[in-house]
């Protein structure tokens, strides 16, 4: 399947999350937020590049991107959430009713690309293995904040064999792009993190013998941002529902 | 010399280029405009990143940074630009008069960083060698212009012996802060320089038997995008006259 044959199932109307969708093509998170609230935004992702990592930014009113200059981000993804003031109003299939002409759409780097890359490695994903969501964990680290924006580092986890860590690690950090490399090992004390079994997104997972716990800045950041900060009206992706880009993956790693 | 000497030298007084100056601590490139234009600036930086890769931006009127805490961006230079509307209209050793209160002040990533790597690879860098500044040109790319900013790339280009290319490519690409992997290799033509005689910026460097001219984005092309661009006002750095930061360049490395 092609990322367009994707975005048109999408657009006609197929509900899924999208990981395994149009393979080796780079996913990307949607954050569209009013011209008002673009510049905290950007300076926002700017300031914690880690887990904001910025793809594109459409002008105002822009509805394409050259990320997947066919693509339309207002139907082309499976599912939207609409914000108000920092609370989740509703989910749809099709954002264009209520697409502005003054939002401003922000796309960024997922975590799915680098999963590719330790899986092509060789590097066990527990979550895939076992049909589940991955763990993500809002931390007692708090962003860098800009202007109005401001909230904490939310952290995505995955056990990995103990000797495969470092391996883990220097794949990553050779896609800044999206997310790169591990922002923690080993104890969850040390992000704040009280219990690995009840994270505060996705699904818990379970560890291995020999496996050891590592945290990767995690792109629901930004919508814990928008939770905290509160703008007038925002639009996003639904969660493990990304916009599928025409760029190979491998754009986003360095040799 | 530590960063703080250096910068205590030139609040001191001191007018002297800082290639050299602090060995191994990162320099960046200051642009400081009014809070009007930050968003068209900051968007353009995104949508150019090799040539204006972002270290630290600031908030309006604030004068420091995390990239150097005890470092005053108005006095810590060797020496200031002042421009009006697009046109340079005076040169100076303290900024702190001219300095307005809606003054949002960009760092950005300066070549020196990725130069030190290549030196230490065992690359020869010619103008170094022949006591010069790296030779610069006017490209016939136009970068993703953004809001009211827009202009030309503008290239470094460093003669590289032939065998060594690929080297001098990969420790580059592996410091995208500080512009990453080149941008060109070989025939000027294909970025529409006429003569490498004659750079447009800097002094022309003279390339030994079996180089290759080596093409960087560079760290000008935001000063030649004001000059496009025409913001009533701007404050940069003078041409090789950077801020000394605390960060050490290994920072921007990638493993």
């Amino acid at each position: 399947m092609t990322p367009e044959q994707a975005r048109k199932a999408f657009r006609d109307g197929t509900v899924s999350p999208t990981s395994g969708w149009a393979p080796g093509y780079t996913q990307a998170n949607l954050i569209a937020v009013p011209r008002d609230w673009a510049y905290d935004l950007l300076l926002f992702a700017q300031r914690n590049r880690q887990p904001c990592p910025i793809l594109d930014v459409t002008d105002p009113g822009v509805t394409s991107t050259p990320l997947a200059p066919d693509a339309d981000l207002r139907t082309d993804l499976p599912s939207y959430r609409v914000w108000e003031n920092g609370e989740l109003v509703c989910e749809l299939r099709d954002a264009t009713r209520l697409w502005r002409s003054d939002l401003v759409a922000f796309l960024l780097g997922c975590s799915f690309t680098f999963e590719h890359a330790l899986a092509a490695a060789g590097i066990p994903l527990r979550h895939v293995q076992q049909g589940r969501n991955v763990s993500m964990y809002i931390t007692d680290r708090d962003c860098r904040p800009a202007g109005r924006m401001r909230g904490p580092l939310v952290v995505s986890m995955r056990p990995i064999p103990a000797d495969m860590v470092e391996l883990a690690s220097r794949i990553s950090s050779r896609m800044p792009d999206v997310h790169g490399a591990p922002v923690h090992v080993g104890d969850p004390g040390g992000l704040g993190i009280k219990d690995l079994s009840t994270p505060d997104f996705g699904d818990a997972v379970e560890a291995e013998p020999g496996d050891v716990p590592v945290y990767w800045a995690c792109g629901v950041t930004p919508q814990a941002a928008l939770m905290t900060s509160c703008p007038p009206f925002a639009i996003t992706h639904s969660p493990g529902h990304m916009f599928i880009t025409d760029v190979p993956d491998e754009t986003y790693r360095i040799a």
